[in-house]
């Protein structure tokens, strides 16, 4: 039979989990794994919270088990680390983002592209080597291999710098692969939310001139005078869009809810890309002759792989690149998850899990 | 007043035009220009009829005018030079394809990317810099600006290899721009037609494993045993799409039928790139999901550049690579085009311009 969650590991954690698919979180007494020894332990400080969390609290995917502790946004400070970890020491701080295993045997983890792994452990809600379910950083201590463990310089901040360990990669990644990261190029960013805001300044970091295109024209000074955008698109305003045809070197696309493509891969110049890394429900209709009059192409990414990851937190330390956040109390997560379904926040929540995390037992 | 097409122009030229919409060719009196400084004049050896001449000369993309010259897989022999070409002289064997102009000042142009240039002017049906309208390759001599000539090698035969310069270079150049050329690769070719025929044989040159994906068995023979494809698949086989899911580096989709994608995109490795070359009417069904969870992408590309064609020509010649095709006297030309809407032919069909086609003038 198997061991209950509070004792299946020798080391007592406390959480937040959601219990069914009501999505309802509250709070969870469970066990963490010892320090195995490429493994390194920290005590978590804030975790942001992505809208996925939401998905997979109320089993949207279809893939949910429960309790399931939710968070892939997670930074700390190292408590203890294994006799053969090489890169980490207690005080080190630390995060986590959507990852802890892959099989580190396949074509994608020997191109150190452990993101795209089949057998890729996502950070909760996953089956483990150890054949336990993976949690996540709503809750007070961490325990993952090294290899998946990033260092965070110590002049980012701690809870701005979270959201970056999921959005950030996410928008940060497609930029270099894509080769969206040219000094001069013109990218633009559909959807100004969590990943969208942050996509904005990455770009603008990387010498890109970056249009921001948004279905409501309520964001366009925002975009412009606070987060740098050269310039502003409502994708609802034909003769806006007319006359921006064929403008952009690429475009990321953040936009989950279902949209038409046409008119953004209108935007793009030949040779354009249009990059989504938002996943709709459904198919999306894609005219297939834009396409092959300008060579333009669709693609898709996910996250980054932990090489990047690494980079991508360095460069935004860098470049002083943080997420626009709004703290919250742990108490205050079933609402902020309410506020997300109506995307209330700019724009990321983060969890301040070590002055509010407290356990009741 | 305009003056008509047989005498708008100094030099007297045949051909076969369409009239109307039915499509139906019959002998046209008409006229070329003078040969101008940089224009090159050659007698039409061969000409092969491409799907695209049968919508055109039916008016299925509704930018047709009459009377229309088809053809855009010209071969013949240089009888004039300007005073300024450089690369031609009398008596060498070239070849024009599908465009006979372009800008010159915009970006594509710049990038020597005159395919992608939004005022190329195509080999018939369309208003050339002088105000007339251009005629193709179903006629006796042709006219064309050096930039748009290529030259044909000697060990190239000109009746199969004039195919090569629409239905060649259209799969070649996705080949190299989407780097799909590395020997040990693995690519696959949807639909088994002008264009995916010879898309194997420039794979198969390359170095590179060639999969043929085709929705009839009864290709495969011809496939693997004279095209020399290492493998086949029936795309309506679901045991044999499954079993071979992400194998393929990257696919090379030649089919303007609708089609679903999500099966290609299924066969396709982490980063394998979908290359469409045929256009559908109506817009596919796009599955997000997958692109983003292995860095997929679905990218378009047309015909190729004039470099590029020049480049593709070499490497056939190089490597003995030439389209099979059926000769055809030009009074067969009806009746091919009713064939060509069955598919009724492997590949190609080719008119013997210089042996049958008689002015009756």
């Amino acid at each position: 039979m198997a061991k209950s969650l509070e004792v299946e590991h020798p080391k007592k954690a406390f959480g937040w989990a959601a219990k069914d698919t009501s999505g309802h979180l509250s709070p969870f007494q469970f066990s963490r794994r010892a320090t195995g020894k490429k493994d390194v332990t920290f005590k978590i400080l804030y975790c942001g919270i992505c809208h996925s969390d939401l998905h997979m609290a109320r089993n949207e995917w279809g893939m949910s088990t429960y309790p399931l502790v939710p968070g892939h946004e997670i930074v700390g400070v190292v408590t203890e680390v294994g006799s053969k970890v090489q890169k980490f020491k207690v005080g080190d701080k630390v995060g986590v983002g959507c990852m802890v295993g892959a099989c580190h045997s396949c074509d994608s983890c020997a191109d150190e592209l452990e993101n795209y792994c089949p057998d890729m452990i996502l950070t909760y809600g996953v089956k483990y080597f150890d054949g336990t379910i993976t949690q996540g950083g709503y809750s007070d201590i961490m325990v993952a291999d090294e290899h998946y463990v990033v260092r965070i310089p110590d002049n980012l901040p701690l809870d701005s710098g979270a959201p970056l360990l999921c959005a950030g990669i996410t928008v940060y990644s497609p930029l270099r692969y894509y080769g969206l990261d040219k000094p001069g190029m013109h990218v633009g960013v559909v959807g100004l939310g969590g990943l969208g805001h942050v996509a904005v300044k990455f770009a603008k970091a990387m010498g890109v001139k970056v249009t921001v295109i948004s279905t409501s024209v309520n964001k366009k000074k925002e975009a412009l005078e606070h987060l740098g955008a050269d310039s502003f698109l409502v994708s609802k305003d034909q003769d806006e869009m007319q006359a921006a045809q064929g403008t952009l070197d690429g475009i990321i696309d953040t936009v989950s809810a279902m949209h038409p493509l046409q008119p953004l891969i209108g935007l793009l110049k030949s040779q354009g890309k249009l990059v989504m890394v938002g996943a709709p429900e459904k198919p999306l209709e894609l005219p297939v002759f834009p396409l092959l009059m300008g060579r333009k192409l669709v693609g898709g990414s996910c996250i980054g792989s932990m090489k990047e990851t690494q980079e991508m937190i360095d460069f935004a330390a860098k470049h002083n690149i943080t997420a626009d956040i709004e703290v919250i109390p742990i108490d205050y997560v079933n609402t902020a998850m309410e506020r997300l379904v109506k995307a209330d926040v700019r724009y990321r929540f983060v969890i301040d899990i070590a002055n509010t995390l407290k356990s009741s037992s």
